[in-house]
Parts: structure tokens; C-alpha cells; sequence
């Protein structure tokens, strides 16, 4: 199987390869910029991936693996016009570069745009089930988004709410990639759903993974600021974890410096961190990790592929998951 | 065949039957509003009607119906955000009754349900047609409403530029609306074709009719405010021919009368409007009309359905079209 690094030199040169040249150009322009920013291709590299686990002419998966990519950039288009976001992987974020208006056409474009690129699988009778894959997951994206934006006002988030909440925002686009990748690849239908569980709980370990290191990782090898988070108050994993294991004085706290808007934010972060530490909550998310992490492998374990493909797949996803706190 | 009114009527029960209930609500809330304001089905009528001419059993085509009546309403969604428009036939946009995020949000999970929807249609070996057509026209339904506002700030739209965005931004949806309707009826790819045509000239002339009443409409019959696109300095029809048609002093007022914030609204339709009288820019328009509604029924003849059936679509076309000025 190729390495990591050879898939996404593939992936990359069919970026490169097809990049927007339709008019109008106040239209595009906004795509190609968004997509020229970057970042690992990790999804549309795990459309490839996983299509490799069944069969190796990986060209065949390109155009799904571009639509993932385009629908996953179209809803950080969005979602950074709805958070307000100025920066986006250190660039101006398009609605700061261009305007709303363009970023919300845009993105709407980007987004048919997703779906015209599906539809170039050169074997046609795949089409339909790509599209019942990537119209659940789509939809799921969105609510996932929707549930996040909830969550901002509601102070009775539940654990088992938010894992749901990281699921559909994140995960079931991992999950869905890689089953993408495995129609393709023409595994089974039962093989396609182990690819999906084995992404959908990578994926899960992946946001826990995510939420530890933006208050505890390494600032030097964590791209965004570490502490982000606790600043805009954010219930991830930590504070929810903190939430439900701390008590009293602690409890009261903990809950003053999420509601308090005029603490000084080092402060804030410093003393968040320090009732993290105390009730261990670190230790308690990568307890969720973990199992996480086990029943992707169960699920792996079960396709009907090479050992020695599979092994390549999970060291991939130990490279993803398991990174330094 | 059926009557436009039981078209509309097995329209707006399958509509009723499929309202979103999924969660979260916040979601899918404003998608059912959005929907239960009405208008008056054209697209998904269109669909139908379609279906109709080369194949009777008009609920195989009720999924597609309804695809396209959400994607318009997406459409409606986003644009009314664009370009902050309060009130969508009378009653609060999803923007102002909810807030923009919301709008945002809820108008892209619509255009996914679209799809979903389109999904549906029983003989999955029509999807990869439909998915084609869908795609096309919704990405030039995009591309139009870029044009219509690039149009804003230039001062040099042609006429055949004004032709191709309304084109775009409408007529190809009604246009791709009956070319699904006749793949789904089992039409042959040609009269699949003639159909489209059809459609897309229709919806032109539709267009220029609406541009016309805009200034010229019976205040008791138009819905909207007649003289609003004149009030907002549109450049339709009207306007591009009188620019063209203008010369010396009377070019030089009529380009003043646009381009001045200052003036009161009603005195600066009323002077408009004399203009446009003065230079029968109406009876311009209508040429353009006649040639599109001409080639529509060129078109039509061309189609291998009963006489009796393509009759009936053509004495539609004509209600939607020759309304009384």
C-alpha cells in the first residue's frame, strides 16, 4: 500500500489539477482560495486509503475523495462566518478577505459543487449508494453544527450529549470518507460498515484527542493557541468531565470562571487548567479515547483485507490519535 | 391529463406529509417555515406536469418534486440574506424571525435534503440522470445570483448579459424541473432535451413578464409593490433597453434618476416610468418575449407525447406568461 505521504502527493496533484476556472470569477475565486489554504487532507487521503484496503487503482476514488474535500472546506466556510471567525490556518478567513455575501454563496456553490465531482466516478453504478453515504453524513455535518451552537447557551450538557454533538460534526465525515473509499474499492456492504464504525471511532478519539491538546498540548508542535478553548468557554470532554466530577467550592469555581466575561484570560486559563489537573480529567477523557480507539480496531479487525494493509491503516490511525500531550 | 389545480393539489399533500421532524429543531424549525409560506409550486408543479406528458403515474416523480421545491426555497433562503430582505410574500424571512446564523444553517441543510430527496425516486437506475441535471442547474442557479450582484456595481451590463443571468438565476431550474420530470417519465433522451428547451424559454419569457409587471402590473394583481425594482435601481429589461434606445438629455436623466439617493421615491418611478412609455420599452420587452415563447413551442411540437397533453402545457405557459399588463 502507498504511504501516507504518497496519498496525499496524489491527492494533492488532483487539486492542483482541478481547481475552479468557471465564470463568474467572484464566484470561484473565494473556492480555490479556500481550498489552497491547506491543512493534512486527512479526509480526502482516508477516501483513498480505504479504497486501497480493496483495491489499489486509487484514481478510481479521486473525485470522491476532491468532494469530500470541497464539502469539508464549504462547511468551514460557513462555520467560520457563523462563529465570526478572522482567521482560518493563520489566513484571513473569506468572509474577512472577500465579504458574507460572497462567503455565503461560495460556499453554497462549493457545496453542489461536492456532488457534481461525486458524480464523476467512472463506475456509474456506485452512484447511488455514494450518494445516500454522503447525503446522511452531510446532513449529520449540519446538525452536528447546529447542536454545537446550542450547547453555547445550555449549562445542562450532558457527556453522552456531546460525544453525540462530536459525532455527527466530525466523525461521520471521516466514517462516511472511508466508506466512500470502500464502495469504490467494491468491498462488501459489511465491510463498508466496518470501515465506517473503524472511522467514526477514530474520528471520536480524534476530536477527545483534539480537545486535550488545545489545553494541554505542546505550544510549539499545537498549531492554535492552547487554551483557546477555556477562553471562549467552550464545553469540551475536560470541562464537561470537570463539571460532573467536581463538588462544592470547587464546583462553584469552576462554573464562576465559565460565566465571568472580566477575569483576565491567562488567569482564567491558568486556574482552569490547575481544577483539570486536580480532578484528573485528562486521564478520564483518554479513558474514552481508548475504548474509542479499541472498537475501531474490533471493527478493523473484522475486514476482509490484507494484514498488512490493515496494520499500514492502523499505525495511521495510532499516528493520529496517540500525539504527544 | 390532470388539471393544474390537482397537480397542485397532490403537491401540496406530499409537501404536507413531509414536513421535517427530525432534530435538532432549532434546525429544521425554520426549513418548515420557510416551506409552509407557500407561492405557488411552480417548480414542483413543473416536475409533475412533466412527468405527466410521457407517463401518467405522477407519484414516481413526487420525491424529485419535492427536491426541487426545497432547493428553490434554499435558494430564496440565502438570497433573502444577501440581500437583507425583510418580509419573503408577506411574512417575516428566516433571517429576521430567527437570526442569521439560523438562516444560514438551516438554508444549507435544505439544499442537502434536496438531495436526499431526490434520492428517493423508486427506480434507482434513473439517479445518476437526475443527480446530473440537478447538479448543472443548480450550480448555474449560483452562478446567476453572482452575476445578478456583480450587476449591481457596474454601470456596462448589456442586454444579452441581463439575458444570461435571468437565464441562470431562473429559467434553467424551471428548465432542469421538467427535464427531470421527463426522465423520470422514461422519455427519450431527445424529448428529454426539447423539454428542457422549452422550459428554459418559458421561464426567460416568464421572467421578462415579471420585469415588465414590476412597473407596469395592476397594483390589485401584483403581489409586490409595483415600481420596487425601479425604487431599487435594478437593471432589468426595461431599464437596459431604455438606456439603449435614450439618447443626449433624456440618457442623462434617466441615468441621474438612477443613480440619485436624494430623489422621493414615488416622483422618481412616476418619471421612470415616462421614460420608459416615451421609448416603448414595453413593446421591446415583448418581442423578446414573443421570440422566447416561440421557441418553447417549437420545442414542444418536437416532443413525441399526445397532442392533447402537450396542449395542455402549452395553454399553461400561456397563463404564466401573457398576464395582463
Amino acid at each position: 500500500m502507498q504511504t501516507l505521504r504518497q496519498f496525499q502527493e496524489i491527492f494533492h496533484s488532483y487539486l492542483q489539477e482541478n481547481q475552479f476556472r468557471n465564470q463568474p470569477r467572484e464566484l470561484y475565486e473565494p473556492v480555490n482560495y479556500i481550498l489552497s489554504i491547506g491543512g493534512k487532507r486527512l479526509r480526502p487521503v482516508l477516501v483513498l486509503m480505504s479504497q486501497a484496503l480493496f483495491d489499489e487503482k486509487i484514481e478510481k476514488s479521486l473525485p470522491a475523495a476532491f468532494a469530500v474535500e470541497v464539502f469539508h472546506n464549504f462547511t468551514l466556510l460557513h462555520d467560520d462566518i457563523m462563529d465570526e471567525a478572522p482567521l482560518r490556518r493563520g489566513k484571513p478567513t473569506v468572509h474577512i478577505k472577500y465579504d458574507v455575501n460572497t462567503g455565503i454563496l461560495s460556499g453554497d456553490v462549493m457545496m453542489i459543487a461536492a456532488y457534481d465531482f461525486l458524480a464523476k466516478i467512472a463506475d456509474e453504478s456506485k452512484i447511488p449508494a455514494l450518494y445516500k453515504t454522503f447525503n446522511k453524513v452531510a446532513i449529520e455535518v449540519c446538525e452536528g453544527q447546529q447542536y454545537d451552537m446550542n450547547f453555547e447557551t445550555r449549562d445542562d450538557v450532558t457527556i453522552p450529549e456531546y460525544l453525540r454533538m462530536i459525532e455527527l460534526k466530525t466523525s461521520v465525515l471521516l466514517a462516511g470518507a472511508m466508506q466512500m473509499g470502500a464502495i469504490i474499492g467494491n468491498a462488501s456492504a459489511a465491510d463498508a460498515e466496518h470501515i465506517y464504525q473503524f472511522g467514526r471511532n477514530v474520528g471520536l478519539a480524534f476530536q477527545i484527542q483534539d480537545d486535550i491538546l488545545d489545553s494541554f498540548g505542546d505550544p510549539k508542535k499545537f498549531g492554535k493557541k492552547v487554551g483557546g478553548d477555556i477562553a471562549q468557554n467552550k464545553k469540551t470532554i475536560l470541562y464537561l468531565t470537570a463539571l460532573k466530577q467536581s463538588k462544592g467550592a470547587q464546583k462553584k469555581e469552576l462554573l464562576g470562571l465559565y460565566s465571568n466575561d472580566n477575569i483576565e484570560e491567562k488567569m482564567k486559563i491558568k486556574r482552569v487548567k490547575e481544577i483539570f489537573r486536580d480532578l484528573k480529567v485528562v486521564e478520564t477523557a483518554q479513558k474514552y479515547q481508548s475504548d474509542f480507539i479499541d472498537k475501531a480496531y474490533q471493527q478493523l479487525e473484522k475486514v476482509d483485507a490484507s494484514k498488512e494493509k490493515k496494520e499500514a491503516l492502523r499505525s495511521w490511525a495510532e499516528q493520529l490519535v496517540v500525539r504527544e500531550v
